[in-house]
C-alpha cells in the first residue's frame, strides 16, 4: 500500500505526493512499512547524530569543551538565528578556527519569517548561518583535535570523513562498501541508503536512549549517542529554531519523540519508549508536505504520543490575496508486521 | 507507461517526479499519452488564451483599443518587468480603471533574478506586478465594456466568469456542468479538467492557427484565438519575460511551438503544423522540472521542431558553495496511437 500527501484546491485534489516509509525495531526487524521500505535515498541531514558520534567517542568534544548546547548544534539543521550563529562561532573558536575555515556556503534561513527579518535588518547570511554550521564547526574542531588538520575536511578521502562513514555504516548495519555517497548541500559527503537502514539506525538510537544495550554497536558509540539525544532534548531550539517542527516536536512531546528533518523530503525519527525508528521519503523531494507526512505517520503509529502541533499539521494553501484556497492533507497507510 | 523526471545527486537518483501526458489531435482523437491522460488537474494559467477569447468575440478588445501587445499580455503569466506592468496599467486606463480595481494580489517575480533586481531597487511588487495582471486588466475592461460592471468580476457567479466558463468548456468539448472550478492563485475561478480535454483545446487552437476550420467552435471564437496566437508570436516577451521558457520557445521556434505554463506543474502547448495539442501534469505539482518535462516531451514528439534552449533543458543542482552536485533529467516515454 502506498501513502500519499494530497494537495487540495477547493474540494478537489490538484497534486499528489507519494511517500515511502520504513519503521524498524532495534533488533533489525521491520515493524511497519508503506510504499517501498527498501527505496534508496540520500540520508542528508537525518544522518547528523551519527556523524557527530565519533567526535565524542574519540574525545574531541570533551577536549574542546563542547557542552550539551554544542552537541545539540552539531546535530542541527538550524535557522541561522543569533543563538545558532553565536554558538557555531564559539565552537569554531575552541580550536582556533573562524567562519573562514567552514566549507559550507551561506544561504537564507530555512524559516521564511526569520529570512525576512534578517533581510529587513540588512543582514547578509554568512557561512556560520548555514543550517549545517554546527555540524561543520564540530568537524573542524574534531579534525584539528585528531591531528588530521581541518584542511580538506569535507573531502571523502579525508580521515575525518572515513571515520564518519565507518560510524554511519555501523549504525545502519551495512558494510562501508554498501554506502555510496555524493556531495551534500553543505559540501560534505552524504550517504545513499535504503529507508530500512536509515530507520534501523534511528531505532538503535531509540533503544540506546531508552537504556537498552544495542547489539553490534560498541558501548562507547552507544554512550555518545545517548549524550547527543540528551543534548537535543535539553536544547530543542538549537536543533532547528523558531516555528520548526523538529524543535516543537521535541518540546511538545518532552523528548518522547525525537525527529530530524533532511533535505529532499527525508525525515527520520526515534520513539525511545517503543524502541522504534522511522524513515520516510517524500519520493519527489518536496518539503511542503514534510510536516503533514511525519505527523500523519506518527498519528497512525503512536497516536497516544503525538502532540497536537496544529501549526505544523494544518497546511493551508493561500492565494496572492491571502485567502485560503486549498490545503495539504496526509493519507498515511501503514502495513504492519506482527509484533514480536 | 509512465514518464518521470529524475533528480540525480552525483550518479544516483535522489528524487523522482511522475508526469502524466495527453497529446490530442484537433478532431478529438488521442495521438499519444503517458501515465494517465485522463488525470484530472486544474488548468490554471494554461487556460488564459481561452479566457481571453470572449473579450475579442464580444467586441471589448477592439472598443478598448487593445492591440497585439495587450492581447499577448492578456494570455501571459509574466515576470512583472517594467514593460509588463506599464502595459497592464495602460490596459486598465482604457476603461478608466487602476491597480485598485484588480483583484489579484502582489507577489515577487516568477524569475528569481528579476525578483532580486526589484528588491535591490527597493521596489515593492504591486497588484499590477502579479503575473496574471494582463488577464485581470482584460477582464476589468471587458466587464465594464459589457456593462456588467467590474465589481466582483472574479466571482464565479459574475456574468463575465459565466461567459468565460462557457468558452472554456466549448474549446474542451465538455458540457459546462462537467467543469468544476476552484479559486486560482490570482482570485478568479480555475477549471478542473482531464488532461485530454486540456490537450484537445490546445489542438484546436493549433488547427485554428494553421488555418483549419475547427468543428463545433463558432467561427468568431476561432478567429479570436488566431488573433491571440498571432499576438503571442509577435510579442513573446510579454507572454512571460526574461529567461522564461514560454518566451524563449516562441522566439526560438519562430512560433512553430506555442507553450503556456501553469502553476502546480501543468504545461500546455500547441504545434500548429502538426495540428497537435499537448497537456502535461507533473503529478506532485513541482515547478523545478517543468522545463525538462516539456522539452523532453517535445524531443520525443516533434524532434525536428525543438530548438536547443540549453538553459532550460540543462537543470543542474548546486550546493551552497555554488558547485554542481546533481542534475534534473527527463525520462519521457510516449505511447502513440496509429496516425489517422
Amino acid at each position: 500500500m502506498t501513502s500519499t500527501i494530497d494537495v487540495y484546491r477547493g474540494t478537489l485534489i490538484e497534486s499528489r505526493h507519494h511517500v515511502s516509509i520504513a519503521v524498524m525495531r532495534a533488533d533489525g526487524t521491520m515493524a511497519g512499512w508503506s510504499g517501498d521500505p527498501e527505496l534508496t535515498a540520500f540520508w542528508r541531514s537525518c544522518a547528523k547524530p551519527f556523524q557527530a558520534t565519533p567526535m565524542i567517542v574519540d574525545g574531541a568534544a570533551d577536549a574542546l569543551g563542547f557542552g550539551p548546547d554544542a552537541l545539540a548544534l552539531a546535530c542541527a539543521s538550524h535557522n541561522g538565528e543569533e543563538p545558532h550563529v553565536a554558538l557555531a562561532r564559539r565552537m569554531l573558536a575552541a580550536s582556533g578556527a573562524t567562519d573562514d575555515d567552514l566549507v559550507c556556503g551561506p544561504h537564507a534561513s530555512l524559516n521564511e519569517n526569520v529570512a525576512k527579518a534578517m533581510a529587513a535588518r540588512g543582514e547578509q547570511p554568512t557561512r556560520a548561518h548555514n543550517n549545517c554550521s554546527g555540524k561543520h564547526a564540530g568537524m573542524v574542531g574534531y579534525a584539528r583535535h585528531a591531528q588530521w588538520g581541518s584542511t580538506g575536511y569535507a573531502l571523502p578521502g579525508h580521515p575525518l570523513q572515513q571515520r564518519l562513514l565507518d560510524e554511519v555504516a555501523r549504525w545502519c548495519a551495512l558494510p562501508v562498501t554498501s554506502v555510496p555517497h555524493a556531495t551534500d548541500g553543505c559540501g560534505v559527503p552524504c550517504f545513499s541508503l535504503p529507508l530500512s537502514a536509515m530507520a534501523l539506525a534511528w531505532a538503535r538510537l531509540a533503544a540506546a536512549a531508552a537504556g537498552d544495550r544495542v547489539k553490534d554497536v560498541p558501548r562507547e558509540s552507544q554512550q555518545a549517542v545517548v549524550r547527543l539525544v540528551e543534548a537535543m532534548t535539553l536544547h530543542p531550539f538549537l536543533v532547528a529554531g523558531t516555528a520548526r517542527l523538529d524543535t516543537d516536536l521535541i518540546e511538545a512531546s518532552q523528548g518522547r519523540i525525537l525527529a530530524k528533518v533532511g533535505a529532499e523530503g527525508v525525515y527520520c525519527a526515534a520513539i525511545p519508549s517503543e524502541r522504534l525508528g522511522i524513515a520516510l521519503k517524500v519520493e519527489d523531494g518536496a518539503n511542503r508536505c514534510l510536516g503533514p507526512a511525519l505527523l500523519g505517520l506518527l498519528d497512525v503509529l503512536v497516536p497516544s504520543l503525538v502532540p497536537p502541533l496544529e501549526s505544523h499539521r494544518r497546511c493551508d494553501i493561500f492565494n496572492t490575496l491571502g485567502n485560503v484556497v486549498g490545503r495539504i492533507e496526509p493519507r498515511m497507510i501503514l502495513d504492519r508486521a506482527a509484533s514480536k
